[in-house]
C-alpha cells in the first residue's frame, strides 16, 4: 500500500481480466486506456464541398474537413455537428455514415457523416486559417491534412450517386 | 508547481482548448477523458443467433450478443472478433455494420456488426454461464442484458433481408 497523497501505479492483470493494466497500489483503481473516437463530416451545400485549412499543428496549412475527438456525455452526430460549428461555423444536418475508420497504430476510431449544410454561411474557427468552398474538381488532393481526409472523400466520391450504401469499415493505413 | 511524487491537478481550460480538463500543476500533462467504444456482433450460423447467458454483473444471468470494451491498437472490426472468441469461443467473418448506437449518459458508444460464424462450434468462456443458438422466434425479448442488445437485434429484424442496408445512427435511451 502507498501513503495517501503519492499514488503509484503498477502493471497487473485485474481479476477477470486478460491484459495487464496500470492499476493503483494503494486503492486498486484500474486505469482503463482504450481508444479515442474522432467524429467528422464531410460538408456540402449543393454540389461543393467546404474544407478548412488547419491552423494549428499538426499539419498547419493543409486542408481538412472538420472533425475533432468526440466528448464525454455526446453522441457522435452531435459530436460532428459541434466539429463543424467549431472549426467552420456552419450549422449542418447530419446524413448517412460515411464510414468507420480505425487507425490502430495510434487508438483512434474515426467516424465520418455526410452532412449538408442548412445555410451556405460558413465563419473561420480558432483552429482554421480559412474555410472555403470546393467544387469536386477542385479539391486540393496533394494538400489535404490526413490520410483520413483522403479516405473518406475517395469513399465520398464512390457512394455519392447511391441512395442506400454501405459504409466504409476498415483500418486507415499501417498499424 | 507541485513536489515530484505527490502530483496534483486542477480543472483548467488548456490553451487552445475550450472547455476544462484536468490539467498536472507539476508537468502540465492534460489527462483527456473521451467516450469508450463498445464492439460487438450478432452472431449467425445459418439461420440462428448465438447468445451467451452473462456470468459477471451487470445483469447476471441475461442473454447478451458478445460484445465489449475495444482495447488499444485494435480495429473496431478485430475487437468485435475478439470479444466473440472471448466470450463465446466462436470464430466469425465480421459482415455489415448494423449501427452505432451512442450511449451519451455513461459516454459510451456501441459499435455493432452482422457476423456469421466459420463454424458452427462454440464454447462458453469466463464471461458467460451457458451459450447457445436461437432460432430468431425463440429469442428471449424480455431476458435481453442490455438495450443495446435490444436494439441490435431490433435492428437486424427490419434490415436483415436487404443486401444494402443504411445502418442505425442514433444515441440509446435517455441521457
Amino acid at each position: 500500500m502507498a501513503e495517501p497523497g503519492s499514488p503509484s501505479f503498477s502493471k497487473k492483470v485485474p481479476a477477470g481480466d486478460n491484459r495487464e493494466r496500470l492499476v493503483c497500489d494503494g486503492c486498486g483503481f484500474v486505469d482503463y486506456v482504450n481508444p479515442k473516437v474522432v467524429v467528422g463530416a464531410v460538408c456540402l451545400w449543393e454540389d461543393r464541398l467546404l474544407l478548412c485549412k488547419r491552423a494549428i499543428e499538426p499539419r498547419r496549412g493543409y486542408w481538412t474537413m472538420p472533425a475533432g475527438f468526440l466528448e464525454e456525455r455526446e453522441s457522435v452526430e452531435e459530436g460532428a455537428a459541434r466539429e463543424a460549428r467549431e472549426e467552420a461555423g456552419i450549422d449542418i444536418e447530419i446524413g448517412p455514415l460515411l464510414g468507420i475508420w480505425s487507425v490502430p497504430r495510434i487508438s483512434q476510431v474515426h467516424v465520418t457523416f455526410v452532412a449538408r449544410m442548412r445555410t451556405p454561411t460558413f465563419e473561420r474557427g480558432l483552429e482554421s486559417e480559412e474555410v472555403r468552398f470546393f467544387a469536386w474538381d477542385e479539391i486540393p488532393w496533394a494538400e489535404l491534412a490526413f490520410p483520413s481526409v483522403t479516405g473518406a472523400l475517395r469513399h465520398f466520391e464512390k457512394v455519392r450517386d447511391q441512395p442506400v450504401f454501405r459504409p466504409f469499415v476498415g483500418p486507415l493505413g499501417d498499424r
